[in-house]
């Protein structure tokens, strides 16, 4: 490419800083640190997560949808804690052929988000890496003074609820890959939509949250184990898309992928059954579906039933090693 | 090897749940969220640093070595803002060679530094990677609301001070490369001693202050040009150890490594003359000698002189791409 290509302080001070002028304590990038200023009535929620070009999204990947992957997978945990957007730290492993091409796109695509997200850049790191392009984001949320959400704190008769529809963006990853086509799958895994909108609104109606990242009856999964609770998961009540439905129906097979295969960036909710009404007032305040399709009783495991009837699970979700 | 190599979740719960147990809002690991609790007298400071294999140090490091590099990095930047030391978010991205033992020793290494620094694990990710090896973290420490320490603020007549000594690790490089051959000065290389002591110390005393990392002429440098000014800087007050002096002697053309080489982890600090002896009270009692090696005034640039005569300097500090 016939880029020019600058150093690391220019290219901060040309692509990063403005993304981090609207944060007092971030100074411009001109200093290393960070303040994050004290905020007596918010605990701070943190979340770090790194996506590799050619693991965690597709080598040929636009950048801006990197950066908004990026970005997504961290809000999508936030969500999970109830917390609202704030600020995050970027760092950037950029292989050598980098060009400002590219880092310009980039760019444009964490600042898309910081708008749609209300988040904004606050520090971080650049380098060189032989390697592929890496990108570790670490997320700021705030939440009122403890009243952070988690996995743990399920009580058995809860009822598991999940936000949208499950299965798509995995679905949507064999669509990318040549196995399946259709448009509207692709994008889903392509581009996350983490529910930030109703995270912050679950604050004392749930009992106990995680996103689906890993797959459904995953990270589900991980809520009954927080929650020293069994689970079990009706597969006729989760929520599917239409052209997932179409796809699931043409292929059973596919229910595997659908329940296990992750990247739904959905909220899976432990809600205790009195709060239903609440729930779903809190969800159309957020302009998201929301669908009961199981329930925490006392035990441990995980139970997948077809109509009522107990059937065994191959592969609960995304094995990372 | 024969190590059998566990799953994300218990190579999670094995290595780095044990570091994060003294850490409430970590919840040992086991949600994706770290909750720091609000806290109205201080405000947090967050720096990210990424290191990369081959780029950043050596392949063939030790683990407990790589560890400590990255922790201290990024606590070497706290100290730089007055911050103490807190938690910290690790995220590893891991290349498929790893082994058991490999990320024992790691863990030990950064279990040995949390117990020197006085800081926790709050939550990270682990990756894999078909790259190098790269470790980011991002580390908080916390400062007295509002006192933050950062590069903006000398005042025309404050000295430039130093800690330590300057360009052992830049001169250790040379010998971890075969290129020299001194155990001291290469021990300065591979594992740097942040000045987490001083730092807080620093508050109320110093202007403005960065950290050595770049390079003695290229960090200071930043100071005087983060608050409009020009810097002078006198080498032969520069403070060499009994090594570096050594080699330096035996060819003077290496002042050029000590003095643009970085990875030296000392505090810069523009101190106005009224707190000489705050400031040496201060470095007393964290046990760090300090030395004042030049002066800030009106105009811009950095000006090197030794003895007093002006001189060119070709390499100002260490080129990130």
């Amino acid at each position: 490419m016939a880029d020019r290509r600058p150093g690391q302080f220019e290219l901060i001070a040309r692509y990063f800083a403005p993304l981090a002028k609207s944060f007092p304590g971030a100074g411009g990038l001109k200093s290393d640190n960070a303040f994050l200023s004290a905020d007596a009535r918010h605990d701070l929620v943190v979340k770090t997560d790194t996506i590799v070009a050619g693991v965690h999204f597709l080598p040929d990947e636009r950048p801006d949808r990197i950066a908004a992957k990026a970005l997504r997978v961290c809000l999508s945990d936030l969500a999970a804690g109830g917390a609202t957007p704030y600020a995050y730290q970027l760092s950037l492993a950029l292989p050598a052929r980098w060009t400002e091409r590219w880092l310009g796109a980039f760019a444009r695509g964490l600042g898309a988000d910081q708008r749609r997200y209300g988040i904004v850049l606050c520090g971080g790191d650049t380098v060189a890496t032989p390697g592929p392009l890496t990108v570790t984001v670490t997320a700021f949320g705030r939440v009122p003074r403890r009243k952070g959400l988690s996995r743990a704190g399920a009580k058995a008769g809860d009822e598991l609820w999940v936000s949208g529809t499950i299965g798509d963006a995995a679905l949507g990853l064999l669509v990318a890959r040549g196995r399946l086509a259709n448009a509207a799958l692709e994008k889903r895994y392509r581009v996350p939509q983490p529910r930030t909108k109703l995270g912050p609104r679950l604050i004392g109606i749930v009992h106990a949250t995680a996103d689906v990242s890993d797959g459904l009856l995953a990270d589900a999964g991980h809520i009954a184990e927080a929650s020293r609770l069994a689970l079990v998961v009706e597969r006729e009540q989760v929520p599917l898309s239409r052209a997932a439905r179409r796809v699931v129906e043409g292929d059973p097979s596919l229910w595997t992928t659908v329940l296990g295969g992750g990247d739904d960036y959905e909220l899976a909710m432990a809600v205790p059954p009195r709060r239903r009404q609440a729930l779903l007032t809190a969800a159309r305040a957020a302009k998201i579906k929301v669908s009961p399709i199981g329930i925490f009783t006392t035990g441990r495991g995980v139970q997948l039933t077809v109509a009522g009837r107990g059937v065994r699970t191959e592969r609960m979700g995304y094995v990372h090693f």
